[in-house]
């Protein structure tokens, strides 16, 4: 469920009169999104969609995040562009939150990931990947390794009530991954959330193409090939947990198609996989852990990342997974 | 939330090939309504809302339904108009769940009710009643006064465990309001649900319009004037639970400039207003008791109906609920 705060009518007129955008059409809340609260906005000008940030994000980030899309947006790139009030500020506020207005993306995300959505896939990582090189602002990932002995750290005193042993486990995998985690590979913007809710595709005579990429609140700098190893985890397991190495040699051809992978990012791959498994898995065992029973928040389960932990864990090299 | 069917892409673009919709442009899952599962659906013809009929709607009633609904859009009432398929068939599976698509409606549900949505609403209501009149198969309320023992016997056990009293105070409510539940009323095909998140309003000059009526999956045929009851009691009360006699004065203007309502429907409305009160509290009440904590469902509180239902036991006649 993504609306958590409702709007008046007459709060949305009133907002509304700041943009150039026309006259209400319609406004419906949309179900996709858990950060924040997403509507369908309809005006005698276009579809657009207006976001209202809740508490997870840090109201100070959010210029970047939209400095960031309209940047990409300017670079060619498919991703909600930030729409300027009359005033020429894209960052509002509507109904006690911080809010923006974005352009509507056509497209439908994938609830059943084929094997030919990968390529497409990987082509547009590699595309946001080179149209953010030159947006100069940077953010550090919260949630990168410096963030994640922290994150154990607050997940220990529960986290075998969800499986026994899985802190010890957790502490082995995360200090070997941090011993391994790569230094000196190319840095720059990148998604860092890129699962197939925020993918857009619309098919061309049967073959999927990418029409968007949306949800830029995770989006930081860091490794380049870390987006990838991000994908790698949200693309390329089947519903069994079973790695399927034909979707990710997809995701990699998609990828280097448009900007070179280099021997040294390719090799990085399987604890770079192990790394970002780690990240989903902590942020998972940690609400799990943290999350009254009975609260209105759907929690996804920690143990399928355990799952594909132990997969990339036991991924001996790139080749293994589909580099 | 009211997406709980996923539906896969290649399922999407199956079902569509039974429409001369033109191409999938965007399907994106929508946050209100509480039985279905809602999407909007975009092609290049236009927009549209997908519903996939969940577990609470009788396969076997939705003929009735999207017939009324096709009626009523025949006969100038802006509702949603099912969509046939190539076949000629509105009704048709998708996702393992009896689906229909029908027309999108512009306009935009009033969060907060203000006094000038209530002629508005009244006239709409009234014209829905009107434009029913010749729609010949009939659809019994099940949540109708011989519903309500049935339904109250089952709240029995733990009723008193949400406030002490509340299961004989009910008894004693329900006992009065069927002794008093008149008879020989005009009868038709009610909306039975007409809460303010089912009514879609434009604004002209700065006046709501209403530009469409939404969510038939209630209707049925009963009193015409039980559904003036459930709108006193879904736009009439402030957030204090203050009954505002001015709405409901308004709202029954707007019915009568459409409808002559008799002087015994007139007279009838308090006792339907407790009855379409206690409906609500009933049906709430039952799921508060039936719902376990930790369940992913936002359970409505019932307790808001006992307030509503002890207004309307003080009203002595009519004018004391705005008629």
């Amino acid at each position: 469920m993504a609306v958590y705060t409702e709007v008046s009518d007459e709060a949305l007129r009133a907002f509304l009169t700041d943009y150039g955008l026309g006259e209400l059409v319609a406004f419906r809340g949309i179900a996709e999104g858990v950060e924040n609260s997403n509507f369908a906005l309809k005006t005698t000008t276009g579809d657009y969609i207006l976001t209202l940030y809740e508490r997870r994000v840090d109201p100070a980030e959010l210029p970047w995040f939209l400095g960031l899309m309209e940047h990409l947006v300017g670079h060619g790139l498919d991703c909600p562009a930030p729409v300027r009030g009359r005033d020429g500020e894209a960052l509002r506020a509507l109904a006690g939150r911080p809010a923006a207005i974005c352009t509507f993306l056509p497209g439908v995300w994938p609830r059943r990931v084929r094997p030919e959505h990968l390529a497409p896939l990987g082509e547009a990582l590699a595309r946001l990947h080179v149209a953010g090189g030159d947006f100069a602002p940077t953010r550090p990932n919260a949630l990168g390794p410096p963030g994640w002995a922290p994150l154990l750290e607050r997940c220990r005193a529960d986290g075998d009530a969800v499986q026994p042993g899985l802190v010890a486990a957790l502490d082995q995998a995360l200090a070997g991954i941090l011993a391994q985690w790569p230094v000196g590979l190319p840095v720059g913007h990148i998604h860092a959330d890129l699962f197939p809710d925020n993918v857009f595709f619309l098919e061309r005579e049967g073959v999927p193409q990418v029409s968007g990429l949306i949800d830029f609140y995770f989006a930081c700098t860091d490794l380049l090939a870390y987006d990838i190893a991000v994908c790698l985890n949200a693309w390329c397991f089947e519903l069994d947990f079973s790695f399927n190495v034909t979707k990710a040699r997809a995701l990699l051809r998609g990828y280097s198609a448009v900007r070179s992978l280099s021997g040294a990012e390719r090799a990085a791959l399987p604890v770079l996989a192990r790394g970002a498994a780690l990240r989903f898995l902590l942020t998972r065992l940690f609400d799990w852990v943290n999350t009254p029973a009975g609260a209105m928040v759907t929690r996804k389960d920690p143990l399928e990342y355990f799952r594909k932990l132990r997969f990339f864990l036991s991924a001996e090299n790139a080749e293994a997974v589909g580099g």
